[in-house]
């Protein structure tokens, strides 16, 4: 039986199809405790190269990797009024720890703000202590109602950057450094375009004074919030007393940004690339970049092949053989597709012959015929289109379901042809954005533009600022 | 006000001067919930170099990577009669999510042998689906009254492998190369001696027929068990019902093996190498192997510091510069010592007009003058000398501290006089243990030799083991 044919069409029930290729490709499974996720080696191998794209960035920016405690005290919680009012439905909680009720229950980590700047203000003294630039990869905690697959789990993985600073102009700086950042991670790793920009009143993180959000549009019309990165002000500094003594001898209180990328980013990836034949990833994100098929277990092609798969190696792509005697050619093909290996390498007794290989671009089936000689050059710079490929196609996509309104009319009747994202003038307005979210359910993403100059398109009130709409994950 | 004086000797009280350096060196911090920590940048640096030791070796082996979920519902752990009895006095359980109470309370993972097993049972089916071999680096909690950190703590960081096979011998080979691969790593990055070996029936992994444990001696004379490798028999598979069709087409159940390797090692790392004056790091675990003090930020003197800096890491070393201008020369030297930094460079006008450098070795306090010319070469050369002086240090350390006693009298007067390891015939018993534990706070630590002949030294029957004992962490 072949997997493929258990795979509903993307362009039907698109939900369908993503809760089925998750499973097909070996992606996660579903944990025993309700909204949990167990994420399998293939997806796990997503993960770590994700982690090996930031880290780097993280630690040239001076910023270093540490680990806080999972359990938060309550009352720690809730020093911060805005953030504890956000985030206190989603609580997961401890109440007995060691065969014993605890004094105060324990809240396990649903983002480490109120944990991490606890000991921020104990740590700092001086202005010569700032910038503090923390990060952490560990997993959190938000309960969760209405789950699915890397998109929205009780318990993700992810990594908290959190920083403070004697100044609001260094932290606005370190927030926007954080989304540049994203942004190079989603559009050279992921392949995934995306509108970057500010979050609406009504959309910001609980406890920030301003959000940058990166917003990705996926098949269903839908736009996904990829990552945050947030500028805190003294928001988090006052109730927490993190102060310190500036230049002059005097006591103030530090600036603060905090900002985050998860596994949900692997939900995306996923929507965003695949097709009715399974995943396509991105070479940059594929854990196998090139799989020789072979076509029968002969010794004389599979060591063919095992010569082949070292050369590749040592030219630095993650190549690997499928030589699985229990399975049919056709089948190992097709388990390749599914996987979404981004080059598929036949190879037969012909091949073996005319010492070539067949090689089959996942992304767009393009085949041709390699000679063994520049195999390893000419993959190389195949994986470097396939990446550049896929990002276009991803560019093309966000522009051509990018579409203007001029007011609520057209913006209610673009949302019911097409979905997608809607380009608006508008002044950001939390009742508005209520009666607009009640009426078509969709909501502000993020401010694109400030300062330009337009009408509100629900109003009719002059307007300085361009916001992307959309319905979202 | 130096560092170093706020120091109490090692020599004194141990405990007194482990959680002093702790905090001085900036590694940890205690977190606000009852027994938790905050490992700060220096100690996470330290765990970090320990992934990037144990990670390829893990991967080369063909094990996978893999995230399992926080939570495991209460009846999962009660699947398995004896892991349930040893993990129960150590839970802690959330009974609230998403503001309602839950039908059944969420164990948060004290280990995760059951909420694994329960996928591997539901993924398993043939023969051919074996091994199925993961691990996962994650945070666990076990409820501990008495916390140190590192050493003991409520939650800590570890990887922990999970594997199963077709049969009993392969799954022994893997508990095997798990322990050699960690006695790889402690006796080549940590530079500390121990002894491998099984544990006793009383001191053995609940729910595993046998383990492997690394015993490290620490200066208190005590001995801490630094990871350990299970042999699961089939006590997991059972109960989860893993079964395989075998390759005559017979149901069968899998033989599995756990093992982990946690934080609590950088604790041994810690007190068996620190010294009077701080930390004494093993260059491979050392998150700073160089650091370059210049004796005055004059500029022409940090221009020599810089150009150093990135010669030497050019060369492969982890360098680095101190050159606060708010701390002395010597504040800075000592700030070096108290880190642990294994080569200190002092830098002054002599050393920039002469072309050379001022190298100190921390381990032994060495200095030399190197010329500039060889400086890389020489100083990496210097590294790998250290790094062997240290583990030869713990290698006589450990064998000046095992004494054989040949019966329960001898055995009491060692324990009483020096501590450290006893070497002894004995039957393990658990009640002969529980008897030695109540006299004398010394438990059996491993059997080291089997298959010789001697007479148990509390019993005085014959015996073909032989054991080590030791008061423990």
């Amino acid at each position: 039986m072949s997997n493929k044919k258990l795979l509903p069409p993307k362009t039907g029930d698109l939900a369908d199809w993503y809760t089925t290729i998750i499973q097909l490709a070996d992606l996660s499974d579903y944990g025993p405790a309700k909204g949990t996720m167990i994420i399998k080696p293939y997806g796990y191998a997503i993960w770590e190269l994700i982690q090996e794209a930031m880290n780097p960035l993280i630690k040239a920016k001076g910023v270093q990797n540490a680990y806080f405690p999972l359990f938060i005290p309550m009352s720690l919680l809730e020093k911060e009024a805005n953030h504890v009012e956000g985030f206190a439905p989603e609580l997961a909680i401890v109440t007995h720890g060691g065969g014993e009720k605890l004094e105060e229950p324990l809240v396990v980590r649903p983002t480490s703000e109120t944990i991490m700047y606890n000991s921020f203000s104990k740590w700092l003294q001086s202005w010569r202590d700032l910038p503090i630039m923390m990060n952490q990869w560990n997993n959190v905690v938000r309960w969760e109602k209405r789950t699915m697959p890397f998109l929205r789990t009780s318990e993700f993985l992810w990594q908290e950057g959190h920083t403070a600073h004697v100044a609001h102009d260094e932290a606005a700086d370190m927030q926007k450094w954080a989304m540049d950042m994203y942004a190079h991670i989603y559009r050279n790793f992921f392949a995934l375009d995306g509108y970057v920009g500010y979050k609406s009143a009504s959309e910001r993180f609980a406890g920030a004074d301003t959000t940058l959000t990166y917003e990705s549009l996926m098949p269903s019309g839908k736009a996904l919030q990829a990552c945050t990165s947030h500028d805190l002000g003294q928001n988090f500094a006052k109730p927490f007393n993190i102060t310190f003594q500036d230049k002059e001898g005097v006591d103030a209180f530090a600036w603060q940004t905090s900002w985050g990328l998860s596994t949900r980013s692997i939900g995306g990836l996923i929507l965003a690339h695949g097709d009715d034949n399974g995943l396509r990833l991105p070479p940059k994100l594929a854990p196998t970049q090139i799989v020789i098929v072979p076509v029968r277990p002969e010794p004389e092609l599979i060591t063919y092949c095992k010569e082949l798969v070292n050369q590749l190696q040592q030219a630095g792509t993650r190549a690997a053989i499928d030589d699985r005697d229990d399975e049919s050619f056709g089948f190992r093909l097709n388990k390749a597709e599914v996987k979404g290996i981004p080059i598929i390498l036949k190879i037969g007794s012909k091949e073996l012959e005319q010492k070539l290989v067949t090689a089959k671009r996942r992304f767009d089936g393009y085949e041709e015929q390699i000679s063994l000689d520049v195999i390893a050059n000419k993959l190389s710079q195949s994986l470097d289109e396939i990446q550049a490929m896929m990002l276009k196609a991803s560019q093309e996509y966000t522009t051509k379901n990018t579409r203007e309104a001029s007011d609520y009319d057209e913006f209610k009747r673009i949302q019911s042809e097409h979905k997608g994202f809607i380009k608006v003038y508008w002044n950001d307005n939390a009742a508005v954005e209520k009666q607009i979210k009640d009426e078509t359910t969709a909501t502000s993403r993020c401010m694109i533009e400030d300062g330009v100059s337009g009408t509100d398109f629900v109003t009719g009130e002059p307007a300085t600022q361009q916001w992307i709409f959309a319905q979202s994950y």
